[in-house]
Parts: structure tokens; sequence; C-alpha cells
């Protein structure tokens, strides 16, 4: 018999309570085991009093300390007080099952050893990619592959709001407002348009990937905030489309991992995850290229990943621990290969900015652009520390009043 | 200490052993395990005089009940005498990790009940999708879900060839002889080409998502012999491409399942799957929609998927059994619901044949068609037999010397 006590009751919380009500017969049949919902933790015990589960309902986390409770699902999200919840529960020999990204971006490894030394299991399926089957796919099937590349798009706030723009020629405030309208962002969403959600999540998978220590906070975060209207035309005229990609790849000297706006074609499969969904694709040496798509987030998609993890436990499938390497791999931040970037330029002449364009560049295609005073083209970059110096060199002329740029993805 | 026996040396036999090889170091310090290759059952021994190996290859199955091997990688493929080894080698409680569609689609479930009741693992990733992770992210991530429809691509071998017909304009034979060329079709393709693989393949990913036992002999297969450039040209007019659409659900009464060329978007998902990839899209009722892609045959992306369930099982990862029910399910081979259809129909009067079709179907889409003897068109039908009795009457006028009609899948 498993007693469980859930920590949280927000759209996940409720999700994983109502999954686990629907199926406790097929986990019965399944697993010969008994499931039980003991305790649930909320904030405010009084908001719940006409609620079903009123009687387990409790804001008091000593409740849960309880040895009877043999399996935890930490859905509260947040660093504190999650961490040292879940470090207590596993040192008190219980499994836990978590959804919660910052705490296994931070933690994970250190938890993960935790959980081994109590002979207990501590899954987060659900942490990166919500519904999508992503962390076991990487720990065990392909576990053979010696990966060297993720590309992604981890977030489904930005994402919903970059096709809202795309498709609705939306500008980036009235597309953010409209995914807060929907549930798709939150009242404050500086941890999804900044890129941070999406930088933790590339930390969790890259670590799992290339079986080092990835930190995240030194990844490159770059949002999406700064997007606006002439950026999606000129991702248009190149039938590209614009998209907040978590890329990182094995290198020698440590891990490439950025998180920014990046320009992919529209037709490729990363750039036809539209919407709130998520993609992700991963090369390794045996298998070539895989890619995985479905719903990043929500409620039941959510929960559909915790009920997989919570099945998992209870038929005793071990789960290796996360990294090996305790030392954090270094993070190369800049991009190292060849590639295509999209530069648009500011000024009062768009023919002197054509001209310096021309004058640094060798390969320059432009797009074509109505405004007067932008100019925008695609050039081609040795690596990332050419364009930024020729950058840094367009800023000083006088008759250069903004520069952007972006990377662009080709073949995914 | 892990004594490994392999069963077979071909494509996939090589590629396992290569990947082993290369991997010693890392699972050893992964799984604290030592792997040892200790036998390579080979037809004729004599042809490997040269080999690194030909120590310990044999053509003496024997050899391989030596108690020190304790796994059993199958990799011979066809059904006799692999079914017996495995079966054998799971009574001598050896775990055995297969490639073997054939032996899994037949006996999946008879062997891991065997392999349960002897306390060893049997597994099969590398069954279905090759590289793709699928058996297990159905069998556990996603188990929290009632999953009710899989729509894929599942054959590299007809997926390659019809990708040259819609690219290059190539009939059917060209491209059949190009795959050969290739390697990506046997000297004998019938099981591919005429469906049999996908079929095979699509009862093992319906048995394990809708928990009930699919019988792959029961499930309708046309194959992609009969596909002409005519098809091919309407296809392209439709913006649609044709591919060997493996597809079943979970219906009260039964399991519908079918495996048969259809028309889908070429900007779907499943359209965007070219050449030797393959493609899977699951539905779940709280995850939605899930979509799997990478490459479905091939030495290395094949072998990934054994050595992925190698080191589960040296991690002594459980894995549940294939099936509960043992009575296979009916099997539905009709379309049940609403659905587009192409009908092609040869006749010497195309104004004859447009009248039929304007007759018999309420809502008719024609499709301009060059040559004079052809009338094609988009027709909708409440289901399959509706369309099917209209075809059989359609065939009783003199005017109509031929019918084929394609369904057509749409939102993939």
């Amino acid at each position: 018999m498993i007693n469980l006590g859930v920590l949280g009751n927000g759209t996940v919380g409720s999700g994983v309570v109502e999954l686990i009500e629907k199926n406790v017969e097929y986990i019965k049949k399944r697993t010969g085991k008994e499931i039980f919902l003991s305790k649930i933790l909320v904030k405010n015990p009084e908001k719940h009093f006409e609620s079903d589960h009123k009687n387990i309902i409790t804001n008091d986390i000593n409740e849960f300390y309880d040895e009877k409770i043999n399996m935890i699902v930490e859905v509260m999200g947040g660093l504190h007080p999650a961490y040292e919840y879940i470090k207590d529960f596993l040192n008190m020999k219980k499994h836990v099952v978590t959804a919660n990204k910052d705490v296994v971006a931070k933690y994970g490894e250190e938890l993960s050893s935790i959980a081994e030394k109590n002979g207990v299991s501590f899954r987060f399926e659900a942490s990166v990619a919500g519904g999508i089957p992503i962390i076991k796919p990487l720990q065990e099937c392909l576990a053979g592959n010696n990966i060297s590349d993720i590309r992604a798009i981890l977030n489904g706030t930005t994402n919903f709001i970059l096709s809202k723009m795309f498709n609705e020629n939306l500008e980036y405030n009235e597309a953010l407002k409209e995914a807060q309208r929907l549930g798709f962002a939150e009242a404050n969403p500086e941890a999804d348009v900044m890129g941070y959600d999406a930088a933790r999540k590339l930390a969790i998978l890259s670590s799992i990937s290339y079986y080092e220590k990835v930190d995240w906070e030194s990844i490159l975060t770059e949002g999406i905030t700064e997007i606006d209207e002439v950026d999606i035309q000129i991702a248009k005229k190149l039938n590209c489309k614009i998209k907040l990609l978590a890329v990182s790849s094995k290198e020698t000297e440590g891990v490439y991992a950025a998180v920014r706006p990046s320009f992919v074609s529209k037709h490729g499969y990363i750039g036809k995850v539209n919407d709130e969904f998520n993609g992700i694709l991963v090369e390794g040496d045996a298998v070539g290229e895989v890619f995985f798509l479905g719903k990043g987030a929500g409620k039941l998609p959510t929960a559909s990943a915790v009920l997989g993890d919570i099945l998992n436990v209870l038929e005793n499938n071990n789960q290796r621990s996360m990294f090996v390497s305790t030392a954090p791999r270094p993070i190369i931040t800049k991009w190292k290969k060849k590639a295509q970037w999209i530069i648009r330029l500011h000024g009062q002449s768009k023919d002197k900015l054509r001209a310096l364009v021309r004058e640094y560049f060798k390969e320059v295609c432009e797009v074509h652009c109505e405004l007067p005073e932008v100019y925008a083209a695609v050039v081609h970059a040795e690596n990332e520390e050419y364009i930024d110096a020729i950058i840094d060199k367009l800023k000083n002329f006088k008759e250069v009043e903004k520069v952007k740029a972006f990377i662009r993805f080709d073949g995914i």
C-alpha cells in the first residue's frame, strides 16, 4: 500500500490528484499495489472547505513526516522550501517525484545522490517539457550514445507569444496579455520571457545527456522582450520563424549552452513547433537525430509525466543518479562554429548602413525592409566572436544608431 | 561481470558488437559492471577467419547454454529458431535483449511472462522504430495515460521508396532498385513493401499502448506496390504525400488497426518524415499528442536501442511484462469515423466518370488530372463501409474500368 503525500495544489497538483483518482483501479491492476491519497499540502486550507479533499488538506508540513506516508509528490514549485522538504523526505527514505525544474536544475545532483544513498527514488520526468517523455529516453533508451547536441524549444509561454506575434501580427505586449488571459503566462512572466525557465530545463537535459554537470546560471540567456514586428517581418521574408531556442553541445573545452531568440526555417521540425508546444531535437553518435514533440506544460500533460514516474516507482524501476561528475563543466557561451546571422541596423541613411555591412562582411544577402531607417541582411560568420567584434565596430560609426543580431540554425 | 552472447552477426549484430566495444569503459563507469563479449553466433564461421572476433565466433548454439553467459542479445531475425532460443535462454535465467519484431509481435506476451517468472529481463526497444525511444516511453513515461490513437510511419524501406517516388518522379520499381542498391531494401522486399513489417510493429506498439493483445496477422495490410505516378501526381496537387501509414485506435468493440498507403498533408509532422526515417504520433487522454521522430532502422541506430536495453538490464531496471490480457482483442479493419477519401476512376469517358461520382457522393472536390482516362476527386464519407459500398456500385458500371481509393488523414 502506497500512502501518497502531495505538496502543492496548484495547476499541476490538482491535475495529479485528478489523474490519480481516475486511475486508482488501473494502478492496482498494473502494479498490484493500492495507492492512497493521504495528505495534500496547501497554503490556505480555508480556501478548500468545499473541496472533496478537505479532510486530507493541510497547511502543516509536519503531517507529511508521518512514517505511513511513503511517497511524496512535490508540485509546489520554487526553490525554497521545496528543496529542503525533498531533501528531508529522501533522508526519511520516502520516494519523491517532482515537477520542479528550479530544484532539479540547482540541486538535482545532490538530491539524486541522497536518494541513491537511502535506497529510494527521486524522479523528475515532469520537470522538463511537461508530458513529453524526455528524461527517461535520454537517461535510459539513448544511454548507448555519445550525445553531442540538443536544440530545443523548452518554454511553452514564450513559444505561444512568438506564435501569436508571427501568426496574428501582434506586438510583444499584446501577445503577452493574450497569453496571460489564456493562462499560458503568469502575472509575473519574467522567468519565462527572459529565458530563465528554458535555461534551467536546458541545464537538466544537458547534464543528463552529456553526463556532466551543467550549471544553469552560467548559460547565456536572452529573452524575447525585445523582439518586435520588424524582426518578425524579416523572419517572414526569409521563410523563417523566430523561436526562443535552447541550444547546447558537448565540446572538448566544456559545454556550449545558450537560450536566445533564433531564426529557424518555418518548414523544419523546430519551426513547426507552435503555440504552447515544446520540441526537442537530440543528436547522438549512434542514433543520429531524434526529435520529440508535445505539450510542454499544462495541468494534465505535466500530471501525466508525474503519474508515469509514480508508476515507475511502484514497479521498482531503479533510476540512475543524475550526473557523474561533481565539478560543473565550463560553459561556453559563444557559438564556435560557422553560422548565418541576421543583422539589423538602424540609422538615417540606409545606403551608408548597406555600405558598412558590405565593407565588413564578405557574403551579404540583403533582406528588403520597407522602413527607411532599417537595413537588414543575412551574413556569414566563422564564429560568434567574429560577428561580435564586427558589431562592436559598426556601433562605433555615428551613422549606426542600433544593431541587433540573431543566429540562424538550419536543418532543424 | 556480464558475459554476453550475441546471436547473429548481420547489420545489427555487427553494430551491437561495435558499440559495445566502443563503450566498455563507459559501461563500467556508469553501471559499475564489466561487460565481456563471450560468444557470437554466425552461420558460417569460415567467413570470419580474418575477423578480430574469430576466437569467439561459433556456429554452435550449444556453446551459449554455458552457465557463464548471463545475457543474450538476439539479433538473428526471423521467427525460428530465434523464438526457441530466446525461450530456452529465459528459462535458463539469462536476460535477453532482442531487436526481433517478428518474435516480439508473435510471442512477446509469452516471452515477457516467461522472463517475469524467471526473474530476468526480456527487452525489445530495438524491435520497433530502431533507435527512436518508443517502447519505454509508452510503457513507462506515458503509463498514466489512456492512450487512444497511434498514427505512424514504421517502415523505413517503404518510406524511402515513397520519398524517392515523390521527390524524383521515379516509378515504384526504379525507386525499389535504388533502395536495394543503397541497402535500404532487402533482395526480397516483400515483408517491407507489403506492409507486414509495419503491421508487426503496429501490433507491438498497440498492445503496449492499449494494454491489450493485438494480433498482427489480423491487421488490415496493404502494400505500396500498386502506387503509381498518377497517385503521386494527385497527391502533389492536394499538397499531400502518400505515406505507408500504420494507424490504430482503441475502440469499445476492439482495436482498429490498419497499415496502408494514405494521404497526409505534406506540411504536417507525419508528411515531413522523409527517406528512411520513422515517425510516431501517439495520443493520450492526459498528455494530448506526442510525436517521436528518428531513424527507424540501420546498423547503429538499432544497435543504439539494443545497447540502451543492455545498460538498463545491468542497472536492474525492471520492466513490466508486455500485455495484461491474454485473449487477443477483436481487430476492426474498417475506419469507423468520418474521413476524406481520394478516389481515382479509370474509363473511356471522363464526363461519365465525373457524373457517376457526383451522383453517388454529396461533397465532391475534383482533382484535375491530365490523363484523359483518369478522373480523380476528394470525397467525404461517414465511414469506410459507406465508401466501400459505393465503390462496389461504381465498379459495376461498364464505363468504369478501375477504381482506387485512399484515405486522407488530416492534422498530423
